[in-house]
């Protein structure tokens, strides 16, 4: 499959409790920042991912995460998230994920990613395919899986 | 209604991510240590929460929480955190709930707080009636509400 | 004392790991988004929160807070965070607060709250005074403590 | 270097608020349980992390995550968290983690990761070699970098 992947950038301030003592983000907050990121990549592009549970039945759990940190946020910076596919099969999309400050001190490369999703039913806890609606929120128009 | 309440001690560490950048815990985190207080509290009186939620499909949601901070927590202090039953009603059950360092610098005493729960029917999103159930698990035999 | 307090609306959305496993908000996270609502505040009326801890050595730690909660928020739910004084002190300063749901089915008040901040330097673990600083930014002209 | 590492096994129960909409522990949750498997490890092997910190002003950031999730753990699940080190040089180290489901419904097996820490010094904020004291509570005796 060939295609090209929508992107999309989200910014987030960083919060207090997104911190630890070593005063700096914890290593988990960058998940949160990451799937803000993918809710808003999916309403920019026509997806309102809560009905889509809602309607469906059907959610988009994590399966594999792969993180690289290159620099700490801190409290108060202004991070954008950027998202989008990497690749999609008929079973998981991965998306990527780059994590930027944009005020603050420092180099502004925080983190990079890549996150696959896959799909299941809530009610059988069984995978499905990943459907239409979703791949088209990420890719654009003419691709094909 | 006259009852003297169980008393229950839960003891837990304080990790990595439950501080920040002021190098104590964060004031938000407290919450879910008296909360698992009252999970283990439960257990420890011959209720199994999760079961009482699956199998009635009803929850005991947080309805007003108090609390007072008395002294600062940090990383890998060792916490004792004491629940007992303050109040109940048909409508609600008050929970009175300290938490202590047992190791760690500085005075022992943490917060203090008391945190009213109600019991609502996740399928209607109404409010039910506290059930007996949870009530002969914080209270002495021979209680009556 | 007799003052008026300048009110700040912040808006904020609700994040999939906000959520429990009663497919509400946690009760733990609104005290975060109550603090991003008083960080805001303060940078609205000209008070860089960061800035003050790293330029001052000291901090806002709560030490109080009580909380009512009118209704559940969901995934999604877009909130508006109104934060006030209701009272202030050499010793602390009491904030109020409510959180309401802006789109999102059902009542639209979700929650109510008091948090009580004090001040201490870092470095001595020791109160301090509220700065005048803080009071500033919270308070219209005119306000003697 | 060829090297045994030595293996920790930690355990621990799954909060309310680990979970969230879909009703099982969100994925973020996950880091922190493994960050408290290699603080527990550490610990049985003599290493006081806390005190680490405290004494040397340096902190082994979490540079580097991968992670495999293979079925839900839900609310109340006991979990055991393995820890070992997978290789270590100079830079970094890579500890692996595997998260079972002691208790509770369906696979036992919920999480495969490896995490790469890196040692820096907090007021430098410049990368370390990782100290021996780090290795020698990993390590089996006999190692060598």
């Amino acid at each position: 499959m060939t295609f090209v992947s929508r992107r999309h950038t989200h910014r987030l301030r960083v919060g207090y409790s997104d911190t630890d003592r070593a005063q700096v983000v914890h290593h988990a907050a960058y998940l949160r920042f990451l799937e803000a990121g993918r809710v808003e990549s999916w309403r920019a592009h026509g997806l309102d991912y809560r009905k889509f549970e809602e309607e469906t039945g059907m959610g988009l759990p994590v399966v594999e995460a792969k993180l690289r940190y290159r620099a700490a946020a801190r409290f108060d910076d202004l991070l954008e998230v950027e998202t989008w596919v990497e690749k999609a099969t008929r079973a998981s999309v991965w998306f990527g994920g780059t994590i930027r400050r944009v005020e603050g001190r420092g180099p502004s490369l925080v983190l990079e990613s890549s996150i696959r999703l896959a799909c299941v039913s809530f009610a059988h806890e069984e995978l499905r395919k990943i459907p239409d609606v979703i791949l088209e929120a990420c890719l654009d128009p003419g691709f094909q899986v």
